[in-house]
């Protein structure tokens, strides 16, 4: 598998094509060409067939792609053949949203604890699965436990504390949801879910429609 | 104020310069140059003139730019600046905690109304402001009421039918949660949050973390 030189929407575009080719797996769909996979993405043939070159998913000339074949390289790709242990850090209304989302856990990424700082949600049991630890006993129980992902879902002014406690406690990725930009470090990577930035996003293009690309 | 060939790229980075701004204001500071704001964003400074430029939003040399008035500018620019009232679809875990999200109201985005399905939740009276209102009753509520924004939570299974409800229903703007791409009509504009893309983007990272820009 080559690569090299891969541009971040490059990146970006490849749980995309997962999720396209997960929907067309359920329906029974066995082989695609890039040409139909191009009308379900709206991205053209061509740029399909180069995308998924550059990690050396070749599709048959006069076939296409097998379905299932493409959907097992492209987890290996992403990384989704594997198991994630996850953190989730603040059960506020957001974070108690990522704990319920179930699709996550069928994935293969299990939640081992929850945190928080307030009194009256610590210890409470969740689902009868984990019970919400207290915030400070964090750094010890990464000490203990090996935690692949840490999810911050806290108040921003807290934030950046809780995401240099994760990066020492040697997570190896950060899912932020807290409203700020936060500073990573001991090579661990970082993707954020700004909801206030989509929606002015929304509301930027909605007051500039010609703006829009439909 | 000029507006001209405007890429995506740019238009994605202004809510980023408004929540920036924002956090600045909140601690008294009143002016700041491209250098300073180059430092917290992680941008160069040319680039940031640049983008700013675009809108007409000029920085006078050897003072840099003043908060209020740029945050006043880019409100205007973003559309922050006006009232939009919204219509929340979907009262599970993602639109309970999109509905508990304060952030919004504060800015002048109102939930005018919750729909939903379920008819344990349907009649549920929300903080004392809404009643959760029955799905089917969708249709009739938007030829009576003026809504700008309907935001879908709902499963992706029927996501694309209250898309298209809330188009023919007058709406301008959809914000999507559903783990499915809509199609939007009438000049409805879209932007969507989709959860699993991002922590498939993450995964990736994590596994590849040579493409990382740190």
């Amino acid at each position: 598998m080559t690569k090299q030189n891969i541009s971040l929407s490059v990146i970006k575009r490849l749980p995309k094509y997962y999720r396209y080719l997960e929907s067309i797996n359920d329906k029974g769909i066995i082989r695609v060409s890039s040409k139909e996979l191009s009308e379900i993405t709206g991205l053209t043939a061509s740029q399909i067939r180069q995308d998924l070159n550059h990690f050396g998913c070749f599709g048959q000339q006069g076939y296409g792609y097998n379905v299932s074949e493409l959907i097992s390289e492209l987890s290996k790709i992403i990384g989704v053949d594997k198991k994630y242990s996850m953190v989730l850090i603040g059960y506020g209304n957001i974070g108690h949203a990522l704990y319920k989302y179930r699709s996550f856990r069928d994935l293969g990424y299990e939640f081992k604890n929850v945190f928080d700082k307030d009194p009256d949600l610590v210890s409470e049991k969740i689902d009868g699965e984990v019970e919400v630890k207290n915030i400070d006993d964090l750094e010890d129980y990464l000490k203990e436990e090996k935690i692949d992902i840490g999810i911050i879902a806290t108040p921003k002014e807290v934030a950046q504390d809780i995401c240099d406690k994760l990066c020492e406690g040697g997570v190896k990725g950060i899912w932020n949801f807290s409203p700020v930009d936060l500073k990573v470090k001991n090579g661990v990577v970082i993707e954020s879910v700004h909801l206030d930035e989509s929606l002015f996003t929304l509301t930027y293009f909605m007051n500039s429609p010609e703006d829009f690309i439909f």
